[in-house]
């Protein structure tokens, strides 16, 4: 352990840090992971198997389903698109499922600006033709690999020795993130892995945003892991379990997030973020009310919002759940500090508290009941908010604002079991405390 | 134990017996508990306090809706209903939440023929018109009460010496059911008290369905649980927990009814049920593929069908799921034969038969995985159908057809995480072993 931490201070010192200058907010798009997995049966399924089809396919629906306008501009590859390795030991894609190969997946996404000129100018808003870094459809295109003998599904996985061609591979294919996953390697490898491969990224001299997989593997806590270290080398990083498509999956990832909130939500920040997994809205696991908390929970842990679920056939309702701009605005919100859980009681309601610029805040109730809608009585002076102050509150759900909320009024929620009620809190004036009380 | 055996034998010598000709097949309405709790805030909360106002809404739904057609005729009060008793020890109700007494809310459900007799002419089936035991809206009204000191949530409950006077209060204000429940006893009251309860309701010569919850206190299996005794004197029972709003409350109740499905399966059978709750479906905690899962694996299990849902607010999808025509014939054949699993894997694949009428069957494959539909590959004859024999499969939700399926065609289908597929399977004809063989 004092070797590994020696080693590690020492490559900080040499100044081995991530200088890309992304994610300034949490990345948000479209990761296959949790809905495709390693379906590589495409004789048998040629609409949701692992192949440029599908890739193509969401990125469409990306592009005109309203999606990459509200920010999720990342169509992320991950496990099992690899072929192998050429003679001069690149990584090359499955011939059969990628036979274009991913450049000209990040093509599609980058077509020549003649060939959609047009689409380009009719649909598409400007601030993505003006970010150099953007590709014509407004799209990023996202790649897995894996530090280790193999990926998680046995595909080969990039080595030490590895390292820097395949960063040039991706950089050359104009890839604009690697999410790096850490099965089949030991502690020692991933410590040194995972630095030299932010290295190569860097001196790619293309941006490109690093997921590191690398805490999860090393139990996800200090002081095993070095998340000051940590910061230096990814944009974001998953801390624990593989989300699965179930409320009990999202409860314990939230647990565990809750349980070390003290350490986890000061690692967050522009550039910097604690990845809880993938978004399972629109899948089969969760009812409605799941859905929303889990939305509206994943936006107060300034997560990365990464959907993994069919574009092609998702339900107006899930989009509306994941696509409520201000929801998105408060996820995206520019400071960036991650929220706390700052109530919890006998009756199974928590309260989840995140800061936001100009004073605002975004407050969720939750309820982990399982039986009615529960009637909670609260008000902000006894969710410690400064007293003698004045607010405006905003559902995010059902958009209904509460003007002149003040920090002692007494008000009720009801809140559905599994679900949430959330508010976004914008302070509008102080008060006088002689001023006549009133109840809502 | 030796006792308590020696008594209740001595119990069914003595022909207290359930002959009240009641539930052929398992009985289908609703029942307040699951989603309406023992909420008596009717100043806070009017529209869903335990209340004469609740039941009412609910009844017109349940005549309007379509619901009664299809067969929810019971409309059911569980706990809390109960004000005291009067100078004459008789039970009443809460005189604020029930103002005009139960046998109002009775009548609510059976006018006087007059009254609604245009209405009986226009628009309700002759069928029970033509049912002594219905009331004019069609529908039935069950009521609650607890063997022991107080009910489950407190409220004054029937104890030995109280039992003949209740039944009479019940069969007094008409009404149709008894779901007598078990908090506050001794395994010995409960001994004693359902089989008195049982020829108590007969004694009173109005037909009353008698739902016993007995098992559940003590274990819910033999020797603890006498079900030969209980199959004579109740027409349904709870065997196990209360079911909670979670597909992991599913889960657990599914779980125990399969494990003990050697002693349970042959238990049930017109006239007596086992009993595995009610139905979550338009509640908060099932995602959809969770919903017909419950759907399709209670009627599996020969289940009563009380729904514990808000009528009033129901989506179209869920009511879709609870009145899917052909789900309610197979939980209604008449032969009451429950199912069984016949198959799991260790890829989280199970599959459960129901023997029906005509040589027909059902067939659920359900999954319990947690990641993507899953293309499970089988034939009927590895699930022990009788070789040489061609079916037709109907689809139950999608209401597709495969005519001639032969037993030994090998066929695919994709399952939902969460998910079923359910079939009803009708043998057309035998089949020569030398025909061609073909595949789906």
């Amino acid at each position: 352990m004092l070797q590994q931490t020696v080693f590690l201070l020492a490559l900080v010192a040499q100044g081995l840090t991530l200088e890309n200058g992304l994610l300034r907010t949490p990345p948000m798009g479209w990761l296959a992971w949790e809905r495709f997995r390693c379906n590589i049966h495409c004789d048998e399924d040629p609409k949701n198997c692992i192949s440029e089809r599908l890739f193509m396919e969401m990125a469409d629906r990306l592009a005109q389903d309203g999606w990459r306008d509200l920010g999720y501009v990342y169509l992320n590859i991950d496990d099992c698109w690899i072929g192998g390795r050429d003679d001069k030991g690149r990584l090359v894609p499955d011939s059969k499922r990628f036979p274009r190969g991913i450049a000209f997946l990040a093509d599609y996404v980058t077509p020549p600006l003649g060939l959609r000129g047009s689409l380009i100018l009719s649909l598409e808003p400007l601030w993505y033709i003006l970010d150099p870094q953007a590709h014509s459809l407004g799209l990023k295109l996202g790649i897995y690999e894996d530090m280790g003998n193999m990926t998680c599904m046995g595909f080969p996985g990039t080595t030490l020795d590895t390292v820097e061609l395949d960063a040039q591979t991706f950089a050359g294919w104009k890839v604009d993130m690697l999410k790096m996953d850490g099965c089949f390697s030991t502690s020692e490898e991933r410590a040194q892995g995972y630095p030299k491969m932010s290295a190569a990224l860097n001196a790619t001299g293309r941006p490109i945003a690093f997921s590191c997989s690398w805490p999860a593997y090393e139990g996800g806590l200090p002081p095993k892991v070095n998340y000051t270290l940590l910061a230096n080398i990814c944009n974001l990083w998953r801390n624990y379990d593989d989300i699965q498509d179930s409320w009990n999956s999202v409860l314990s990832i939230l647990d565990w997030f809750v349980k070390h909130q003290d350490i986890l939500q000061p690692l967050a920040g522009p550039g910097h973020w604690n990845d809880p997994d993938m978004l399972l809205i629109g899948n089969f696991g969760l009812s409605f009310e799941e859905s929303r908390s889990q939305m509206a929970l994943w936006t107060m842990l300034a997560a990365p919002l990464f959907m993994s679920t069919d574009l092609r056939t998702i339900t107006p309702q899930n989009m509306d759940i994941l696509q409520n701009p201000l929801m998105i605005k408060i996820n995206q919100d520019p400071l960036g500090i991650q929220g706390r859980r700052i109530y919890e009681d006998e009756y199974q309601i928590e309260v989840y508290k995140r800061p936001l610029t100009n004073e605002a805040s975004a407050l969720v109730f939750f309820s982990r009941r399982t039986d009615m809608p529960y009637h909670f009585h609260t008000s902000l002076a006894k969710l410690n908010f400064p007293r003698a102050k004045v607010y405006d509150a905003q559902n995010i759900f059902s958009g209904e604002i509460i003007s002149g909320l003040w920090s002692e009024n007494n008000f009720t929620v009801v809140i559905n079991p599994s679900g949430v009620v959330m508010w976004y809190l914008n302070p509008v004036k102080n008060m006088d405390i002689s001023e006549t009380m009133y109840q809502l």
